[in-house]
Order: structure tokens, then sequence, then C-alpha cells
């Protein structure tokens, strides 16, 4: 293995749960000198077998490299671990990938600014059997020069690896921005598999004409997008009020064939509320409003 | 034009709303004589100027061809001007693009049995615009014989054509079940579009980790179809009760940011009530179970 490591930056990682050992597993994958540390020291043993150094504590593990990675259950957890550690974090890169707000990362940063750390706070969109595969996404914010200079070792995480901007916050900011879109698709494979299921067409069968409609309406974006920016909805292609009879459709048959219709009648009474405010002429996105609102 | 029309099946399109003239345009593009009606005639200027033959009414539409496609505002419309039509549809194939429910498709297709008509019900899955560019979906059901025969003319409105199932109801139960989808990525993006926007980012600059997380979720799909069918929901990847923190904090986060807290509100009530019958640590998929219930 050595002549692989010649020049790989030595890592160490924080935290060994699910995630925290998909991310060392990776690491070592792409032949970085790996040391890792965690509360319970048998959670490290797989990883100890494939090359990792298990650390005595959280102090040598920070001292073995010059990059720390921390992925941890929250926030707290982070502090309780580093704000004891003194002088041994000063001049290293740490990059903070545990959940947790946009208020936290921009404490965090600020912590370690004045510790002479360089932050960088991440968030991991993927399921650790995707940071095993490689080909998910891990987004970062702080200064752009400190993950340009890491960038390659922070690649071994992610081939989808992306800087979103020096505001630390704007990772989180955008994780919680796109959970919501994850469970949205869920939910809607899942109705949409309950009504095709009573005639008797199984989820497999049905998947490919979702991932069809999943490409129609990703191709729209871009437009949209555009048309938030703009603040003009024009109802060119649709409008809300042409959506709000096929939504009453919608729920009708799920009613009619004994599926659950909250799903549907949650999506037309948000597009209701627009169309009582007067909107019923403009497309889909005038709803940025509604969603604008607390 | 008329060495293109060698060959090519002539066809009637009935109903000249903004998808019958983009389905009669596509025709006239793939070459295909074209006879059109409309009952407010002045919406056919467009096509003529194209090359379609106006017909001076229902019954010379039908007659002109074997091939007739009726798109109207609902199926009353439908049999308000096929039912008195008599035996001129004998013989001839109708496909019926007009959205209505499951029930009214194996109503109508009962009905064209007993008039000895061919028929196949679709559904547009693509705005006028999708038509016009040739590159969204068309699904369809009924005898497969009958769709065999008509695929290469069918398939000059749309590049994803598809033939569901012999059930005549299968086509409109599929458009309904991917409805609920598109408003589902659509509200997913508006929510998270506001959420970026209180840290000043244009939408146009999230729609590309959106496209990102999109196509992670969509890889997901095949293997949760598996599940649904197998009945068995392993949270080997995350378990629901994981999901459902992750909720909280963006609950949190939309609500702490002024951002409309209330899709990932109804996101998390329907799977609270998973977790309260015992299924927290099952995979999301266990939520089949809460949306085939009435």
């Amino acid at each position: 293995m050595e002549q692989h490591n010649a020049g790989r930056t030595p890592v160490t990682v924080i935290g060994l749960g699910l995630m925290g050992q998909a991310l060392a597993g990776a690491f070592l994958r792409n032949g970085h000198p790996t040391t890792v540390w965690n509360r319970t020291a048998a959670k490290a043993e797989q990883l100890v077998k494939q090359g990792a150094t298990l650390a005595g504590s959280v102090s040598d593990a920070v001292a073995a490299s010059p990059l720390v990675v921390i992925c941890v259950s929250d926030y707290d957890a982070v502090h309780g671990l580093l704000d004891p550690l003194g002088e041994v974090l000063d001049g290293r890169v740490l990059v903070n990938l545990t959940s947790g707000t946009s208020a936290q990362a921009r404490e965090t940063a600020e912590w370690a600014a004045g510790r002479g750390i360089d932050y960088l706070d991440g968030a991991i969109l993927a399921l650790p059997a995707g940071i095993d595969a490689g080909d998910e996404a891990v987004i970062y914010s702080g200064p752009r020069p400190t993950f340009e200079r890491h960038e390659p070792t922070l690649r071994s995480l992610a081939s989808g690896t992306m800087h979103l901007g020096d505001d630390p916050g704007l990772a989180s900011l955008h994780d919680v921005a796109v959970l919501t879109m994850m469970w949205s698709i869920l939910n809607g494979f899942l109705h949409g598999a309950a009504l095709v299921g009573t005639a008797g067409v199984p989820a497999t069968a049905f998947t490919p004409l979702v991932k069809m409609l999943i490409g129609t309406v990703t191709g729209w974006l871009d437009g949209y997008a555009q048309q938030i920016e703009e603040g003009t909805y024009p109802g060119f292609d649709s409008t809300l009020d042409t959506h709000v009879d096929a939504m009453e459709h919608v729920i009708h048959e799920s009613e009619s064939l004994g599926v659950n219709a909250e799903l549907p009648r949650f999506v037309k009474a948000l597009a209701d509320r627009a169309v009582a405010a007067g909107q019923g002429g403009d497309g889909y996105t005038v709803l940025i409003e509604q969603f604008r609102k607390p």
C-alpha cells in the first residue's frame, strides 16, 4: 500500500457512526493515511483492518493529520469533543460534516476563526451506501481558498463535490433545502405506487414511467428558476387554475380507489390559497410566494 | 409535401384546445394527412395554414381518417360529440386523449366495444410545448394489438410512447399516479428555493444541486419498488426514526428562517403515524402502508 500513499494528504476522521465509517473507508480506498477516533473504539475495528490508525484520544487524532473531518450526532457533540482541545487544532483544517442548522454552522465558523482553525462546513447528500459507491454528493461552504486547497482530498468522499460560497451556513441551508425535495419525491412515488397497486400493477412496473416523468419535470426547473428570479410567473404552459382542476381530479380518483388522498389534498390547499389571492391565471411558480410566507 | 405523405396514415384530431392544436401540429410535422374539427373553427386557422383540412362537422372529420384522436375538456364532452354519430365510427380506431378517471375510461371502452370501434385510452404526460418539442410522454391502454398496429402513427406525438396494458383504465390511472409526483417535485423545489433565498441565493444557482439530488433519489426507486413488491421495508440504509429527526430539523430551520414550514410538517405528520405504529426502525418505504389507507 505504501507507494499509493505517497503524497496523499493524511486525514483524521472523528466519529465512526455509519456515515463516519463510510467517510473513513472512502479516504482509505483513495490512499489517504487515515487516523480515526470514536468514543466506542470497537467501531474502528473494521477500518483498522483496512489500514486505518486508531488514535487513543481526540487530541492524538487531531495531531495526526493536517485535515480533520468530524461527523458526529450534532453540533453540541462537536463542541463537546473539540472545545477542550487547546492549541492542537491551531493551523489545521477542520471539515465539519455533522448535520445542523445554518446558524450553528456560522457560530462554529466564528469559534474556529477565534482559534486560528481553517473551517469548512459541509453536508452529505447521500446515504452511507452512497459514500461507499462514491457517486453521490457532499457540499461545502466556507472560505473558497480553503476548499480549493483541499478539494482533491475531499473528492475522495464523493464525485459530486460542490462549494456553495464563503458563507459557512450555506451547506447546511442547502442540505435542508433539498431534504424536503427528497421526501417529496419519495412520497409522490409511494402515493402513485398505492394508486396503480389498486389495479394490480406492481411498483416495479410503475417505476419506468415515474423516471420518465421525473426527467420531464426536471427539464422544467431551469425555466422555472428563471421565473422565480425575475418575479414573473407567466401561465403560458399551464395556469394554476388548470393545475387545481387536475388536483381535484387526483383527489377524487384517490378517494374513489380507497387510497390516501392527503398528499393531493395538501397540494391543492396550497394552490387554492394562491387562486383565492387572484393568481389562478399565473403559472405554477407563483406558489413561491406561498412558500416564502411563514 | 405530397411525397412525404405517401403511406402515412391519415389522422383526424377532434378538439383544438392548446393540447389538441399541439397534437395536430405534431401529426402534420410527421407527414400525416390531418383533418381537424373544433367547435370554434377559428382555432383551426394556424393548422390549416400548415396543411390541415378543416372538416365541416364531427361526422365529416371522423369519416376522413381511419384513426381518430379526440382531446376535449372531459368525457361528457367526448360522449356529447361522438354518441350522436351513428355508424360512421364503426371499424375505425378511436384514441381518446381526454383527461378523465380510470372508471370513465373503462366505461367509454365498453361503449366503443358495443359500437364496433377499436378503442385506446391515452393520457398525455406533457405540456403542449412538450408535444411541440416531441420529447415527452403519452401513455396508452387498451388492446395491445390495436396499439401495436398504430404505434408508428402515435409515435409522431411523443418519443415517450408507452402501452401500459389491456385494461383501458390503466392510462388514466397512471396519469393520476404521476401527477402527484409532478406537484411534489415542484413544491419541493419551491420550498427549497424559498429557503436558500433567505441567504440571497438565487433560484438559478440552487437548481444544479436540486438536479443532482433528484438524480440521487431517482437512483433509489428501483430498490424501493422491489421492497414495496416484497412487502419488506429494511431500514439498512436509513431508518424512519432517522428521517423523522431530519424532518424535525427541516421544520425548525424553515421556521427560524421565516419560511413556510407546512410541507415538511405534512411530511413529518405522515411519518409520525408510522413511527407511532411501531415502524420507526423500518426504512422509508414502510410509509406505503400509510398511503394505501383511505
